[in-house]
């Protein structure tokens, strides 16, 4: 994840009741006897696990339960961030990158960053690349081509089914996708079947995905500190309320390059109307989620 | 686990009442956009799973239950890996490297061999590198030394409680680790630990190892494709009964190399009476496997 010359000190925050688990978990994680890893903290202590991290992954969240609403579901979870962001702004490295995996990843991540107020906005995360991988599968799969032959795919908003997955400027060995695929299979199959692959590995597994975001984790992190300027990749950032329309605060999936460890929009794309129309109903439902939490944003 | 530039295509076989698992293990695995993964074939059919394949690893097999005598494991056992030896006889390349990993592996690992008619014995390896890669572990973590400086660590024989992980020859950035660790710690804490690591990760973790086999696994078959000259690594080989004494048509774990993606034996060591008793043992427990079983050895 950072490359193959750094040592690796992992710190590992669990609940007090998973502590046993936990311990067993680092035991296995010796016993890989990876060349890297020099030293594993396990603590149910935010401020010694935060402690001079210069990488956080936030996995751990609270799914919804039968009944449960929304607005209920965002303020559950934000007794969780809360908390890991004060931690983080206490306790972590002043150039902490944070990636916020658990769902609702982008308003977790506000909440996170919100309470994180000494530590920069851009360097939160909200975790759309599995969305964007698991949309470069869709075309790799359909056009029957290699992984890296697919590029310029984007994942616009939201990493819920208000997502945007727009293959407008993506390409496969060159070649406008688009060409390839054509309009229908596009809106009727590729677009509602990236917004909803969650469910439809449920479905198949009988368990939530897993591995694959364990994977997409690791890429994020990877193409943030060793750099991802071979093609774009989508990247739940930080809105200063410049750019495409997004209203400024929430953290919003753009396509993005990555150099020397910050990311920057890809600009200057141009949007058609139906376009607009979906990256908009996408942000919409940021600002929705937003509003509900909104008593949690007073640092 | 075969370099950074060799495509894949994976087989995933399982019984028929997990294809809808293992399809949606087959969606993430498309999920995480690999740049190498090249296609992915889910079935149920030994002649389809096994056709052309390189490298074949046997992972599942049939845990002990409650009242299970060890004979009736070992017979339980034979019915998975005498088809699954028989199907990598009839339709695998003729080149192609088996490890086995599900449990009794090194009988298991006969078996299947022994099935497998027509293809060399030296092609099948029981893992025991999850033993190995236990012992560097406790080793670095005793020393505090990071992984790579621990050297010349040895397990041998069979990949159970008889086991026996020797460090008469390990070192520690160049020096004796038994200087450095002492003889008591080496022989009432570190022998017995490893031996019994399994049961300790099932204690803290109420699960099996898993991450750290599935690593183990993919590290054994790394060194085994690409090579492993730099360090011994342990590795459950057929033995030819003319090394070290133990028995010939064993699978039993030694030190080797690995070049031109063959393993060699580590010659030529000077084997005390106390490391040759244990190093009896543990044949002896193997050859009591093989008894148990040997009506099953008539090809």
């Amino acid at each position: 994840m950072l490359g193959q010359d750094q040592p690796v000190i992992l710190h590992l925050i669990d609940i007090p009741q998973a502590q046993k688990a936990l311990t067993g978990v680092a035991m296995e994680l010796g016993d890989c006897a990876f060349p890297l890893l020099r030293d594993i903290v396990c603590t149910d202590n935010l401020s010694v696990g935060f402690k001079d991290v210069q990488a956080a992954l936030l996995v751990g969240a609270k799914p919804r339960s039968k009944g449960m609403e929304r607005g209920d579901l965002l303020l559950e979870n934000a007794k969780i961030f809360v908390p890991q962001g004060k931690a983080l702004n206490d306790h972590a490295h002043r150039d902490v990158k944070t990636l916020i995996v658990g769902n609702p990843a982008n308003t977790n991540c506000l909440i996170t960053a919100t309470h994180a107020k000494d530590l920069p906005k851009e360097n939160f995360a909200a975790m759309t690349r599995l969305d964007h991988d698991r949309a470069v599968w869709q075309v790799a799969e359909k056009t029957g081509s290699p992984v890296p032959s697919v590029e310029k795919v984007v994942v616009w908003g939201n990493h819920s089914p208000t997502m945007f997955p727009d293959l407008t400027w993506a390409t496969v060995n060159g070649r406008p996708a688009l060409d390839i695929v054509g309009q229908e299979w596009y809106t009727k199959t590729f677009i509602p079947r990236v917004q909803k692959r969650g469910a439809e590995i449920i479905e198949a597994r009988g368990l939530s995905s897993a591995a694959s975001a364990g994977n997409a984790a690791l890429a994020h992190m990877r193409s943030w500190f060793l750099g991802h300027t071979h093609d774009w990749v989508s990247f739940g950032a930080w809105s200063n309320g410049n750019t495409y329309g997004v209203p400024e605060g929430l953290y919003y999936s753009f396509p993005v390059t990555i150099q020397n460890q910050k990311w920057s929009v890809v600009n200057g794309l141009n949007i058609s109307p139906e376009q607009r129309q979906r990256m908009v109903h996408t942000a919409n439902e940021l600002l929705e989620e937003r509003k509900a939490i909104e008593s949690i944003l007073k640092v």
